[in-house]
């Protein structure tokens, strides 16, 4: 499995960022494949982590073109930085009290 | 690059959790070679990610004795469950207006 690793620091979120948030999200679920995703928000640092099949999944999903218009909307408006990395996933451990 | 992923659902943290992560945030980073450490946490959820030059690195920090107890502590009392992931860096992008 591959993840998608997106840190951000926060200019200023307004109702669009979470209608678009909430909308890249559903579409990346429901038409590209995406396995799991989340987010977490402190003050004005955002890690979100999208769960992924593939690379080539993550491929066409970075082409998609709602989403190059989100990125652009985030560049501009929403996000004074960002970083992106791309990781496979070797093992994982899970609470042996988890649900 | 190596990272390591940390999801948990937080029970409660107290003053020895924060005290306990920054010593144990410290002793990565100065003693076994850890690059670097992000955290968010947004009501009970939080995401955790070190970053590692190597597997041998990611091993030898998860049986530091303090790193173990530090472990145990988190069951016990912090955490109602959490999950690890190991994974490996491909590829970093960073948005052209950072800094």
């Amino acid at each position: 499995m591959f993840a998608v690793i997106f840190h951000a620091d926060i200019a200023q979120l307004d109702d669009e960022y979470f209608t678009t948030a909430k909308h890249m999200r559903e579409l990346a679920m429901t038409e590209y494949g995406c396995l799991d995703f989340v987010a977490t928000t402190e003050g004005t640092r955002e890690i979100a982590i999208s769960y992924w099949p593939s690379l080539d999944h993550i491929k066409h999903w970075k082409q998609n073109t709602e989403h190059l218009q989100a990125q652009q909307q985030g560049r501009s408006r929403w996000y004074k930085s960002y970083k992106v990395e791309v990781v496979e996933l070797l093992r994982t451990y899970e609470s042996p009290f988890s649900h």
